[in-house]
């Protein structure tokens, strides 16, 4: 595994190169906004999410030069949904990966208007990314939305999440669909089919990136239900033993923590097999699935 | 003056039928989230910017069959930024045209989401809609991201205006310039250039569209800083004379009374001027620049 984690640390130093390029900070009072933006922004973790767009565009031949604004827009759509959470009406986090949330390091308006100018940033950056035509950046764009939205995606999911707190007695099924709807699940989901619309993919081989996004995103729920378990609270870089103490029902309170290992890894079985389709040059996507459940961090 | 209120009423209401077609609310427990949204885009006031971008369009012979879904997908904008700018974080409000804000409704983590729900839903609504081609969308969407966003549109306004309640020693010029910014002008801007955008208006059209919306944009936040002095709480639906007690500057403050009605009645003179080159197919634009100083509520 260590190869690979120089492969995903290479990968965020050159996104993270990137970045800055889309930041051009107005002048005056307002910009305290975007500082609040960038300063989120930059604290990224392993630009997990980046790397699947850009790894699953690699399949069909697109390279990071236009990968990488699609990824940048993904990117701030995962950290203003950070950001939001954090705040005290929602989780309450001071911390997030070691360093203070946004509305401890600025405040609760500010951070509330950095949320909402990082998602509003991440359609602009879809809408005027270069070298995409723009049939295709239409198609990211209202997969985007949907993924990330009220019905069906991401803020859905974080919905029923606070539903759930409340009334703790939510069935199995109830969990598993839930799991599939949280942002983890939506957002990692748009990652591989953005990679695939980029790559202008057949329905067949948009299929197989489908299973194989489905697979590792609930994976990795499981796998951060059990490292808030079992995890060390320094490396991970934030608060740990938070589900057990709100009475969360994970895959780890559900089945315990043998029989949530062997469900995490028979999903990381069938997703390295979907994509096996593609042969070599789906090795770190490979990788990558394995990653995900070996991760201390 | 009441022959044009009835017009604006009728727009209104043809447009608040519409808007349910857009909400096919989930079944689980996430719909909270939807319903807070619905919620708060139910308790529609005017509908001026909807009126404005359908207004707009029809110079161009657009009908409501395809402006509606733009008009709605901006109103959405704007109602985020309300139930936004309503959090105990933000201006602390408790009502909102006399109904509870959506906050006091719900609770604050579901207001939150519902805000996120209708930012994205709004780009959503715009990648989907039906009958506008490929390249107009996206244009609208790009500009639409911008208006709203941190950088020089919506979103920068309100962090300005953050400040300003902080600072209150920033220059006449300065003001100008915010309220240029504000998500008034922002957002009244967008509603008029989205118009001439469906209609493929040629540059000198958007150029004029552009000065109209300007002036009235600016027209609207002086009368509406003129009613927070002189107007009636129960018409208007909300807390009065909360820019004062805040110490913000505005043009009244600024200018006093007799002096701001003056501005605002030349930027209404010179709106209606720009627009004089569409003849009588602007005179409802005409009259709601004229209503725009005269409404008391």
């Amino acid at each position: 595994m260590p190869n690979f984690e120089q492969t995903l640390k290479e990968f965020s130093s050159q996104f993270n190169s990137f970045l800055p390029s889309l930041f051009n900070h107005p002048k005056g009072s307002e910009r305290q906004v975007t500082e609040a933006m960038f300063y989120s922004l930059s604290n990224g973790g392993k630009r997990l999410r980046p790397f699947l767009v850009c790894e699953t565009a690699k399949l069909f031949d697109i390279t990071e030069d236009t990968s990488f604004h699609v990824a940048a827009s993904l990117e701030m759509l995962h950290t203003y949904s950070l950001i939001h959470d954090d705040l005290p009406a929602m989780d309450n986090d001071d911390f997030r990966r070691g360093k203070p949330t946004c509305h401890k390091k600025f405040d609760e308006a500010t951070a509330i208007l950095a949320g909402d100018g990082l998602l509003t940033y991440a359609f602009e950056i879809l809408s005027q990314a270069p070298q995409i035509s723009n049939d295709t950046k239409l198609k990211l764009i209202s997969l985007l939305a949907q993924r990330a939205g009220a019905f069906n995606g991401m803020i859905a999911g974080q919905m029923l999440d606070l539903q759930t707190e409340k009334t703790p007695a939510l069935s199995s099924e109830k969990i598993i669909k839930h799991i599939e709807e949280m942002k983890t699940g939506c957002l990692i989901a748009y990652a591989c089919q953005a990679g695939a619309i980029l790559g202008n993919a057949s329905e067949k081989q948009y299929q197989v990136i489908t299973t194989y996004a489905r697979n590792i995103g609930i994976a990795f729920q499981i796998s951060d239900d059990i490292l808030d378990v079992i995890g060390d609270s320094v490396l991970m870089g934030k608060t740990l033993g938070k589900d057990a103490k709100q009475g969360k029902l994970t895959f780890v309170s559900l089945y315990g923590l043998k029989k949530a290992r062997e469900i995490a890894q028979n999903l990381v079985d069938e997703a390295k097999n979907s994509i096996a389709i593609f042969g070599d040059k789906a090795n770190n996507l490979c990788k990558l699935a394995d990653f995900i459940i070996s991760r201390d961090h």
